[in-house]
Formats: C-alpha cells, structure tokens, sequence
C-alpha cells in the first residue's frame, strides 16, 4: 500500500509472554504502550507475538523477529517464580551460558534487607552471558539487553517506567505524523473516495475505522506516515473529498485549513 | 512444566491483523475475548499474532500457524475500504481463486438497500474459492471459514456475537477448571511453596501474578488443568501451605474447603 523507506524508520517486534494473556484472565496493557513510546521515538512496530511461558516457544518466537527488526522487546516473565522463565529462554535462544549477573545481584542485595533475601529474588539476577543491565526504577530488579533484544517485565506500571528511560535512549527514525478526520458516514459510502486519495498518495498510510458510539456511526480516518507534509497533503485531500460528499464531519487537531466542525 | 495431553484440548491461534493496533490508536479487545470463550469450549489458545494490513505478513503469519494448531481464527480487515484486505491475502495463502461468493452477495443484497449497493461493499462478498461462510447477526456482511482458518471482523460487537455462535459449534475438548487463591505477600516469599506445589502436580499450570492496588500489594495464584479433580488437587495442596506461612489471604470461588477469608 504504502512505500515507505525503511531508513527512515527502525523496526520493532514485541514478544508478549505470558500463559495468563492466552487464557483471556489478564488483558495485555503493554502493547499499547509500547506502541505509542515507539512510535514518538520513530520506531514502527512491525509484529507482536503472544506466547505462553514455554521456553522453546519463546526461543522460535525471539529467534524468529531478532534478525528481521531492528529491535525486540519481550515483556514478562522475569519475576522470582517457577514460571517466570524467560531470561534461560533469552539464553538458550542466543546460545550463550546463562548464569548469575553480578551486577544484578548487586542490586538485589542493595534493595532487600538481609532477611528478605532468598533464592527466588536472588534468581532474578539470572541472566544470559553477555545481558547489559535495564535499569528498573521502580522495584530494582533490572531487566537486559542482549543484543538487539530488550527483556522487560510484564507488570505493567514497570514497564511503563522503565520503557519511558530506555527507548528515548534508542536510536529512534523519523516520528510518525498523523491527522484523523471523522465522517458520520457508513465505511461503505467513503471507500471509493478513499482509495482514489490513497492511490494517490502511496507514501501515506490511510486507514479507516469504523464506529457506533451514542447511538451515531461513522468512520475515523487516519492518515499516517513519517513525514508530516506529506500527512499534510494527504490530509488536504480526504478533506477536499469530503466536504463534496456533505456529510457531517469534525476533526480534533490542528492540521485543518477548515473550521474543526462541518 | 505441566505435561497436559493434546488428545484433551483442541488448540487456537489467532491472528489480529490491524495497523491501528500496531499503531497503539486502538486497543485490542478482541483477544481477550476470543481466549474466554476458547476456553469455555475446551479449546487452548497458544499463539496470538499481531501483524499489519500487508498481505505477505497475513499470508506468513496464517501459514505458519495453520498445520500446526486445530483452529486458526483471524480478526480484521474484512470490510469495504481499500485497507481491507484479508479475504485476499487468505485466498493467497492458500493458493485458490479469489472472487464473489454468490451466497455472500445475495445476503448483503438482501440487507442494503438498492441505492446503498456499491462495488465496496459487494467486495465484502468476494472470498476464497471454497470459504464457507461464518454468519453475521449484527450487520450481515459474513465472515468465512477455509479448512480450519476462520476469518472473522474486527469491531469487537460484531466478532463477539459472531464467536458466541460460531464457538460452541466446534469441536471442543475438556473445559478449563481453575482455582485461584490470593495472599498478601510478595512473590518472592511464596516462590518456594509454589516451586514445590508445582512439582507435585505436574499435570497443573501454576501461575503466580503480582498486583499492587489501592495500598496493597500481594500475589495472586492460579492453578489451571482440563481437569477439575487435578486442579482441587492442587488447590488443597496451596491452601494448605499458604495457611502454614501465616499470611492474610483470601479466595472468590467454591473450591475451597476453608473460609473464604483468612
């Protein structure tokens, strides 16, 4: 659809681990997240992965996306319990030794009184051979980088934090511009429309998502890509095209030449 | 970790396909609820995969989850507009033809009034040669089955009035049992009863989860099996080293033979 350069853009995946997300008991909150912290930092998010907390699961998930994207991110998993398994996963997937991180333990033993101290937390400064330190804001235990895969926990609040250090700190591309535009108007009336501006600007990626919210529907159009004019000017457009239609039609951000509200 | 047999459980993968998801413009909320209602028949969700509106990325993700699961389900991209492209990218990845499904056109014939019919939303007639179609209560446009993939919407309404018919009409396998149990310590204090209750009931998925709300912190423990004299099993063997540790905890569901509170 669109043809993007991928200079301009480093890539990302993300590997959710996790039995609790297949069984539908706990909905996933990082994805968006990390979505959104990437896509400031001009990383597109290419694929993500949700996997149990199976180590050769992770191994063909991980090895699957390292060598395709510029980065990997995994989250969860690297907790004190018997099922948090992924750094050893992390490990046998680069097959390096995997073992006890002394810089990790360092800040294990920082963070805990003496008696609070046991071989469970202690794990937690297991690691592959060669992890540097993510540093852990919140509650200490770091997650690592082995390459280009970064390993994260999956309670959300720390990851937050610990995403909002680290991924500024990447080497990050172009940020995604992008303009949405609302038409109380069904999917299917505007297709034709669509397609003619898209094809037109095959740079842009226009998207259309359609909704039924207090008793209204309509369809939000996104128009993205990471460069702004060219947003702009795909913007203008779908505007142009819309107002011919006379459908009602609002939009929330500045890019408008026209009033905010049909 | 648990050494469950296949012979019990049916297995899905699911494939969200959506840009706006990879974006973080929208939430997922479809997996959550395709997990619940898999489990409720006895089907085990093992792989979920997020990819964007690319037909490659559609075709690889299908195929490489296709020959090895009972039951594939896909989410999005089946609508009128020009980023809708999944029943083509479905037809791809099986190498059939590709065009109108003469059962589909006469339905949204049937439901759209003439001087609404457009070539858009006749294209959510076309499919693969071959697709059976999967019924659409909320707004007619169906979505369809080849072989063991099923190609369903994405607006969470109509997927889940969709899945709550389609589900209960597959093959299903042992329903899931599970028994949770919450205790007011950290992880790191309980690990090593879990790694022992765990050993003991290999047939049981023991999962312990982390939470910190309104002031509190603790852990909550799950045991989950298609069995549910096995997870009773487990449940018993947990209350009973829980209760030895001395701390508060607390439980929501009939399995236990103690208080509800401790």
């Amino acid at each position: 659809m669109s043809t993007r350069s991928t200079t301009l853009q480093p890539t990302a995946a993300v590997v959710v681990i996790g039995n609790e997300i297949l069984s539908g008991r706990t909905r996933d909150a990082n994805l968006p997240y990390l979505a959104t912290k990437l896509g400031e930092a001009g990383i597109r998010m290419v694929e993500a992965r949700v996997v149990p907390d199976i180590q050769v699961r992770i191994v063909e998930a991980v090895n699957a996306l390292r060598s395709s994207n510029t980065y990997v991110f995994t989250t969860g998993g690297i907790g004190p319990t018997h099922d948090d398994i992924t750094a050893r996963a992390i490990a046998a997937a680069f097959g390096v030794p995997f073992g006890r991180n002394a810089e990790a333990e360092r800040r294990l033993r920082g963070y805990y009184d003496p008696e609070m101290i046991n071989d469970a937390r202690l794990s937690m400064a297991d690691m592959p051979a060669g992890a540097e330190l993510i540093d852990n804001p919140v509650s200490i235990a770091p997650g690592f980088r082995l390459e280009n895969v970064h390993v994260l926990p999956g309670v959300p609040k720390i990851l937050q934090a610990m995403v909002d250090l680290l991924i500024p700190a990447l080497a990050g591309g172009a940020p995604i511009s992008s303009s949405a535009l609302t038409v109380f108007a069904a999917e299917g009336e505007l297709a034709s429309l669509l397609a003619e501006v898209q094809l037109k600007h095959p740079q842009v990626d226009i998207g259309s998502y359609p909704f039924f919210r207090q008793g209204r529907f309509g369809t939000t159009i996104v128009a993205r890509a990471p460069d702004a004019a060219l947003v702009q000017s795909a913007r203008e457009a779908l505007e142009a095209r819309v107002l011919a239609t006379g459908y009602e039609w609002m939009a929330f951000d500045a890019e408008s030449a026209f009033p905010s509200h049909s």
